[in-house]
């Protein structure tokens, strides 16, 4: 059976990988519709190639020059609007969310209003919103299918048990370009330096985030809303490998673990044909060729925006949207040279400091917290 | 669910920890039925525990005595016919059959034949005769459950996904007690040397067997059978900790692996519960206590009896049931010093080589194979 897909944020890692994942299987995927930001000549070329019916860029003025060059048949849109048209406004059984940032959020809730199926790769969806969008999707009876390498690991490894069965979660962490270095250490290492990942290259943000391990801390609020689990039932451990990309531990003490090497089209393939599995042309895992694989307790000490990941997910309400839109600004800043690695985490602490959360937040609500911690971050 | 269990060989190491298991849970299991050999203490203690309708030992002699003993209301058999009263004449929903040796095997037939779910811990069963078990179980629809460690591993992996999803599996093998010498320092071992099992301690065959590799390649013949899996989908890996009991590989290249230390309640709990989970009380496994893990590539150079194996499970038919029963010779010889290492596997090449197999054996060609077998390596 084809399963028809609506793809938001197509010109980016995810979205490029996506469509190389549907492209190497015509008879199982079709390219129902498509969004992207400003990359309106990579995503010109993806029309030709996939023929979407409907399309969507940032701006009106991408959309005019599109519009003389997609071939007849293609629709486009724009804006806010424009992405909540390709979310929920075709015949797509699946949405991909991959755009960045918190704008996929209203689209996302539009497709899940649908019956739409959500194959998850935004994290702020489920950081900032994760109360609201469960909710939804539970009512919906929508699956949410994680498309991130450790959620899916996750979602693999549960193969459909339920939770009541798990003593708990892990998540792996590389530890980031910093991890062989002590605290008195970080205080003078440079943009240079926290950009190399010792184990794949990403963007410059998410490079960071690992150093510092936010990102860790991102994952694990995002795994209590996608597995239902408290913040007690979440662990993480040191891999620096990163072969393992997650594991479950059940009640009868038995551990199941997700092994691979690093190739995002194994998880964005999983959510697409879940809970069935196809071939993917990717290169195969030999453990007898890593040979070791090392891991350590995670030191909550050295990793403190781990340990604040924790706390804000524990305070809920806008705790986590605030965690998340300071340390945007923060990262931002220290790309720019404006501060040094180690005030990144002290911006965390001033913002969180000040912050006192909101329950149970609307999109309102969500939306006036993000603006105020950017402010707060940047001051 | 109660579930209703026979067990056959109580008073074996298997036998003794899924009665631990039944007694943790006895809200989920009822000993309907026990079989022991000649350990009639034991069998009286677990007896006046756990009362089963029936029991059985291996002798009249012992039947006799223990008549005498047993509480009002329990049935007392012995023999082989006595076996399969246990495993075929009771109201249980599965058989777990942990007596060792080819013993059991009329009786796991009989179980099937009653339509009772298999526990199937008696590795001769699928080796010997894994053509008419899994056949006469297909016929029946009764589920053939492993509880060894790493076919257990295996099938929790799998989680139900079918085998058409799987590009291969791979048990992992400690290496055994003298996975650290070169093939010219084997010569001189003594017997001591080779019962130091690094891992943990067991009988004296399968600590032979770790050290030779004939228990992997045993085991390997079981998977092919338990999976249905060709020899060119099942690997075998150097794990020298022992912690990943084993793994699958799915079509997409993602690899799914079991892990835990090493507590056979964990997969005998399993077989009685699958396909749900309940808590057990085992030591949880820590990764980051643990530190490392450990690969090499299998070195079938080093260990030809690997090679044998699988050579004897392509050629099918009668060769697994000589290759057993010259194994079990041979060792039992080494044990006795009348034999060095070396020549353990010298014995099984030169029975191999003198026996041409024969396809499809029924149980009586099985039988005659496996005395030829025992005859000639004795000799």
């Amino acid at each position: 059976m084809t399963k028809k897909i609506a793809l938001l944020g197509s010109t980016g890692s995810i979205g490029t990988q996506t469509l190389q994942v549907a492209e190497e299987h015509p008879e199982h995927f079709q390219i129902e519709a498509l969004a992207a930001g400003n990359n309106t000549s990579l995503l010109l070329e993806q029309i030709r190639r996939f023929r979407p019916s409907k399309v969507s860029v940032a701006t009106k003025e991408a959309a005019d020059s599109l519009k003389n060059q997609v071939p007849a048949g293609t629709e486009v849109f724009f804006g806010d609007e424009g992405l909540i048209e390709i979310a929920a406004g075709t015949k797509a059984d699946t949405v991909v969310t991959a755009v960045t940032g918190s704008m996929g959020l209203p689209a996302t809730l539009a497709a899940i209003d649908q019956g739409k199926t959500i194959a998850l790769a935004n994290k702020e969806t489920l950081v900032t919103a994760g109360h609201l969008v469960m909710r939804r999707a539970a009512e919906q009876g929508v699956p949410i299918l994680p498309v991130d390498s450790e959620h899916s690991a996750i979602f693999q490894c549960l193969n459909g048990e339920p939770r009541e069965r798990l003593l708990g979660i892990t998540l792996t962490a590389s530890g980031g370009s910093f991890r062989h270095l002590s605290r008195q250490e970080l205080e003078n290492v440079t943009v240079e330096d926290a950009l190399k990942h010792p184990n794949w290259s990403m963007g410059a943000k998410i490079t960071i985030d690992s150093a510092t391990m936010v990102n860790k801390g991102l994952e694990v609020i995002e795994a209590h809303w996608l597995f239902g689990l408290s913040y007690e039932e979440i662990g993480v451990l040191l891999h620096p490998e990163s072969i393992i990309h997650s594991f479950v531990e059940f009640q009868d003490t038995s551990i199941v673990a997700q092994l691979g090497n690093p190739d995002m089209r194994v998880p964005i393939q999983y959510a697409l044909t879940y809970p069935d599995r196809i071939p993917l042309n990717a290169k195969r895992l030999s453990l007898a060729e890593v040979g070791k694989l090392n891991f350590r307790e995670m030191d909550f000490e050295r990793f403190p925006c781990l340990r604040m990941a924790y706390e804000c997910g524990r305070m809920g309400g806008t705790a986590p949207t605030v965690f998340n839109a300071a340390n945007e600004i923060a990262v931002a800043r220290f790309l720019r040279g404006e501060i040094s690695f180690l005030q990144i985490e002290e911006t965390l602490e001033r913002v969180m400091r000040r912050h006192s959360a909101t329950a149970d937040p609307d999109l309102d609500a969500i939306r006036e917290a993000d603006v105020w911690a950017r402010r707060v971050a940047a001051e």
